[in-house]
C-alpha cells in the first residue's frame, strides 16, 4: 500500500462530474484534447469520453515530422479504443515556418515552439468545434514546472492537475487504457531519445513521494530529512517549485487604481450585477 | 477635467519601478516587447526603455503579409525614437503553415492564430535573449476580454493592465511618443479595415467612463442608470466582463487532495522552505 494510492472509482466519478459541471458554466459540453500517445492525454481523453460522450470529444493527433511513429501508433490506439472523434494535423509546416528561417537549433527552444504550435491548433479547433480545450498536465509536472507555458499547459479545464504521476498510472489501469500506453517510458517526444526522467534527473516515484510529504502535508526540510529524504534533493526540488511559480499564475499586473484585475477585482461570480 | 485623468509623472515613476522590481524577482533585467505600431505597445516599450535602458529592450516587429504598411512604419518610428534594439520577423510562413492547408477562412480564427504565432516568436526570443516578455494589454481590453488568450494576452509582467485606454493616451502624450501613433484610430490590424471601436460596437470613451463607475467604484446597475448610462449598455458590458472572466485566470484544476495548485497551494513566497 502506497501513501499515494487513490480510490480510482471515486476519483473517476469526481472528475467526470467536474468536467461536466465546469464546462457547463462556460456553456460548452464538448471537448478538444491533444492526444500524444502518452498516459496523461490518454486518461484525459478517457475521462472526457465518459463525461461528454465519445461523439463530443475530439482527440487531436499533432505530430511533428520527427515525432516517433510509436507515439503516433499509441495515440491512434487510444482514440480507437475510446471511440472518440479524431483528426491528425501535422505541425511541421507551422513550426518550421519559424524554426527554419530563424535557424533555431537549441532543442529546448525547439520543443517550446512545437508545444505552442500544438496549442494553436487545439484552440483553433475548439473555436471551429465550439468546444473547450481540456488540459492534460498532472500535479507532478505542474509543481516541477515541467511543461511549456502557453503550450501544453494552456487549457480551459484541467482534470488531472491534482493527481501525481503515480496516481495517473493507477487511474489509467482502472480505466483499462491500452497496455502499450501505460507501460512505456514517459517522454515528451520533443527530440529523439528524450525521456522525462532522464531530463529531470530523478524519477517520478522520487518526486511524487517527496511532494506528498512536502506539498500536501506541508512538512519542513528537517522533518523530510528525518524521514529519509536526502537534503540536497529536498532543496533542489523546493527551489524548482519556487522558480516555476510564475507558470502557475496569470501575468502580474501593476496596481494603480481602486480595483485591479487579479488583485482586488476577481470575484465576479459573487459580484452583484 | 476627466474623472479618468491620471498624474502622468507619478504613474510613469510607479511603472518604471514596477518593471525593475518585478523583473528582478525573476532574475531578469531585459525585456522583449512586441511593437505593433499601436499606442499600447509604444507606451510599454517606452516604459521598458526607461526601466532597463534602451540597449536592454528588444522591440520586435511581427508583421503578417497582409499587415498594413502604415502600422509597420509606425512600429519602426517607435523603436527608432526610443533607441531600443529591434528585429523584424514575419509570421506569415508560421501562420500560413497552419491556415493554408487547413483552409481556415473565419477572420476571428485567423486573427487568433496570428496573435498566438506572435506569442511564439516573443517567447522564443525571450529565451534566446534571456529576457522577460512584457505585456501590452490595457485595463479596458482586459475587462472586455478583447484580446487573444495565450496570444497578445500572454506575458510575464503587465505594466498597463490597470490603465484604461484614455489613460494610455494620456501617458503616451506625456512620454512624447510619435504623433502618428497617438492620433491614429486604434486597430488590431488583423484584417483590412478593422478598427477596435467598429468591432466592439462602442467607443473606448464610453467603455472607460462606465468601467470607472462600475469596476473601480463598484456602482450597481440602478445607480449607473441614475447617473445617465443606458441600461442596455450597462448590461451588455457587464455580461461581457463576466463572459471573459476565464481569460483573466489560470486554468481551473479539479481539487482532489490536501493541497491543490491555485486552490490552497499558492503562497510560495511565504511558504517556509
Amino acid at each position: 500500500m502506497n501513501r499515494l494510492d487513490i480510490q480510482c472509482e471515486l476519483v473517476e466519478q469526481l472528475l467526470v462530474r467536474f468536467l461536466r459541471s465546469e464546462a457547463g458554466k462556460f456553456g460548452f459540453l464538448r471537448a478538444v484534447v491533444g492526444v500524444s500517445g502518452g498516459v496523461d492525454s490518454a486518461v484525459t481523453a478517457a475521462l472526457c469520453a465518459r463525461a461528454y460522450g465519445p461523439d463530443n470529444v475530439l482527440g487531436v493527433r499533432l505530430p511533428y515530422k520527427t515525432s516517433s511513429p510509436a507515439s503516433e501508433a499509441d495515440a491512434l490506439a487510444v482514440v480507437q479504443q475510446l471511440g472518440i472523434r479524431t483528426r491528425r494535423i501535422e505541425i511541421s509546416a507551422m513550426a518550421d515556418g519559424y524554426l527554419a528561417p530563424n535557424e533555431v537549433a537549441d532543442r529546448i527552444r525547439r520543443g517550446n515552439v512545437m508545444a505552442r504550435a500544438r496549442m494553436i491548433v487545439l484552440y483553433d479547433l475548439s473555436a471551429e468545434w465550439r468546444a473547450l480545450v481540456i488540459g492534460t498536465s498532472n500535479k507532478t509536472e505542474i509543481l516541477l514546472g515541467y511543461s511549456t507555458q502557453f503550450g501544453d499547459a494552456a487549457c480551459a479545464l484541467n482534470p488531472l492537475g491534482d493527481l501525481y504521476k503515480h496516481q495517473i498510472f493507477q487511474l489509467a489501469r482502472h480505466l483499462g487504457l491500452p497496455a502499450s500506453v501505460i507501460e512505456k517510458t514517459p517522454t515528451a517526444d520533443l527530440f529523439e531519445g528524450q525521456t522525462d526522467e532522464g531530463e529531470l534527473g530523478f524519477t517520478y516515484a522520487q518526486a511524487d513521494a517527496l511532494f506528498e510529504r512536502m506539498i500536501d502535508q506541508r512538512c519542513g526540510e528537517e522533518q523530510l530529512v528525518a524521514e529519509g529524504f536526502e537534503r540536497e534533493f529536498v532543496r533542489r526540488i523546493a527551489a524548482r517549485v519556487a522558480l516555476n511559480q510564475y507558470k502557475r499564475l496569470p501575468p502580474v499586473i501593476a496596481k494603480l487604481s481602486e480595483r485591479t484585475v487579479n488583485h482586488d477585482f476577481r470575484y465576479l461570480r459573487s459580484w452583484g450585477h
